[in-house]
């Protein structure tokens, strides 16, 4: 990866201040609205079905991106995921979509087969264990944290992009995005990271951040995992724990810099 | 601001522990409840109308104050405020109502103007463009952050004051209250405040707190935002980044006293 | 407590990732699931009725505990709630239960009575006034703060775990951990823990962890609350405030070896 590359867009990020509109899980609201103010985008949560056309509509007038996320999922707010995820593509407006938890139990499985099947994605961003069950449903997934390598993937992540003609991006201890042809990688990032609740649900609405700034997707997914990565290295740095990386992380978001970008990279 | 003044309500706090209870957005739960107990008041969070009034009852009986807040609204949740508000102003409870969003949808709007009109607060406590959007439906809010300057909010929390008879408390560079005849305002605080979520969530919470201990709404609204702004100033200089600041900021909720407050005023 | 019996626990939660489910309040998803991972263990929050059996079952596969708390609850959390205890106690998958807020309000009280008489916990882990509302529904509890001390609830605890042939575990000043007939106390902890919210929940969650690694619900009670304890004194020394100490009391869970308890013990 290239410093001013990337660059270039965590500095159209702080210049737009997209508006990142997510219908997330409980665990991680705080920590990913935190996560995107810090590296200078919008977030705004809202998941009723009374103002999902309206809030879709604003992020595409403001510029931005629609992130959903499954991770406590429940009949209501998969009603109000379906309608904003329909909006969303009907004004262009890009969509991560994170299927936490997906093999975890077949409702898990099921919703997100709903969902990408009546509106795909610009983006699916999820671990190992979650993009295999997308792609293949003779997987188990344990919990919502991943038990399958990141090359396990591989083979999965390319099926499923070219089934919805979307980007993969495949959180690990080396993050894979492809959009079924180009393969990415990310080799970076800190062994704590996967003690923190929450940071891929973070590396999901960054990748809204970035794609509400990038018209090309497999750039933006893998710009957003860069970010994730040497943020993540800054912070494991300066950490005593998972505790206190994850205020590092969020420093980390914030002082991110092209000389730091040059001198990690 | 006379130091004295401020600290007879913090202390007020510290010795009563005011019970306040929110129905507020999923975002900003956790943080909200450290700042009321680091302050010394005490929290709880309860939404369901088969206890709204029992909790408003309990608020009643021990001392404290209601807080709405509209962040992650839906209709499950807006008709537990309603039930709540109304239970709070038939036992003279005070209500501080958070119009998060307002103007961002039509919903939001909407669903403010309908609870306030059912039940009028003691305090508005919102950004410029909320308090805009609420007193006049013209203006566009980019999401949950503010685009109008506190200024262009003086007329807008004027009117609105009059037209509810209650108090009205913009947060912004310089925050400013009003009762529509009397107006304060609170030029300090930190510039890294807005990038991190929920602090005007906090700045709601913090005021129910003072309206709990203090029976003029207009002194509690100041005394509120004085207390944010002097902690955040605190934190601010000791913070790295939004992450950090976000600690300090309860840590110096925690630690504030009066000489403090003097040498800060 | 000797320090290898607590380290055996320790040392199987980190070898055996133990699934912790957690049906839980809005308020503590982030903090719990943060400690969750920062001891060893795998939390995953899920409540919909469509897949609570589902997740009980992959929870008994796996190995690991339910824990529900009513923190904020609402009708539709509180059946999935009771189907996920039912499923639970079919396929011994221990129960830990915390009855946020009993006493504050008859829809809590109520609510308890009604999930615990149709399915009996493995561990009841409140605090001394919801405890006492539990077993006695003459006193009254004020928000979800503890009015009440650990000796006045020995009683009600003893009472309570011989109704329900449960363990009770009390958390205060000295925990107080009964299973009807044989009681142990855990006298340490730090006096800014009650100043952060959610570390009542946080000993839930840890309750489990342990439950799931340990078939005496007396002792993984009891480690639970000695882990606590010792990493709430770790925290509180290096804090200056309640804001710090959320931070370094998760530093201190994952750093914790057998060595610091050696010393601490």
């Amino acid at each position: 990866m290239e410093a001013p590359t990337l660059w270039q867009d965590i500095a159209r990020i702080r210049e737009q201040a997209p508006l990142v509109h997510s219908i997330t899980n409980y665990v991680v609201m705080n920590s990913t609205a935190n996560a995107l103010l810090a590296l200078g985008a919008s977030p705004v949560m809202a998941h009723a079905e009374a103002e999902m056309a309206d809030m879709v509509g604003l992020t595409h007038t403001v510029g931005g991106a629609l992130v959903i996320n499954i991770g406590t999922l429940s009949p209501a707010w998969v009603a109000g995921m379906g309608q904003a995820m329909r909006a969303a593509a009907q004004q262009s407006v890009p969509i991560i979509f994170d299927p936490v938890g997906a093999g975890a139990t077949p409702y898990r499985t099921r919703t997100c087969a709903e969902l990408l099947s009546q509106t795909p994605p610009t983006i699916i961003r999820g671990n190992a264990s979650e993009i295999m069950a997308l792609s293949d449903a003779t997987t188990t997934t344990k919990g919502v944290d991943s038990n399958q390598s990141t090359d396990a993937a591989r083979e999965a992540a390319t099926q499923l992009a070219r089934a919805y003609s979307c980007v993969v991006s495949v959180s690990g201890a080396t993050d894979l995005i492809t959009d079924g042809e180009a393969t990415r990688t990310v080799p970076r990032g800190h062994a704590l990271m996967p003690r923190v609740t929450g940071l891929g649900c973070t590396a999901s609405v960054l990748t809204g951040a970035f794609a509400a700034v990038n018209d090309d997707p497999l750039a933006a997914a893998e710009h957003a995992m860069w970010v994730m990565a040497l943020c993540g290295e800054i912070a494991g740095e300066q950490a005593q724990g998972p505790g206190s990386l994850q205020m590092h992380f969020i420093d980390a978001l914030h002082n991110l810099d092209e000389d730091a970008l040059k001198v990690r990279l």
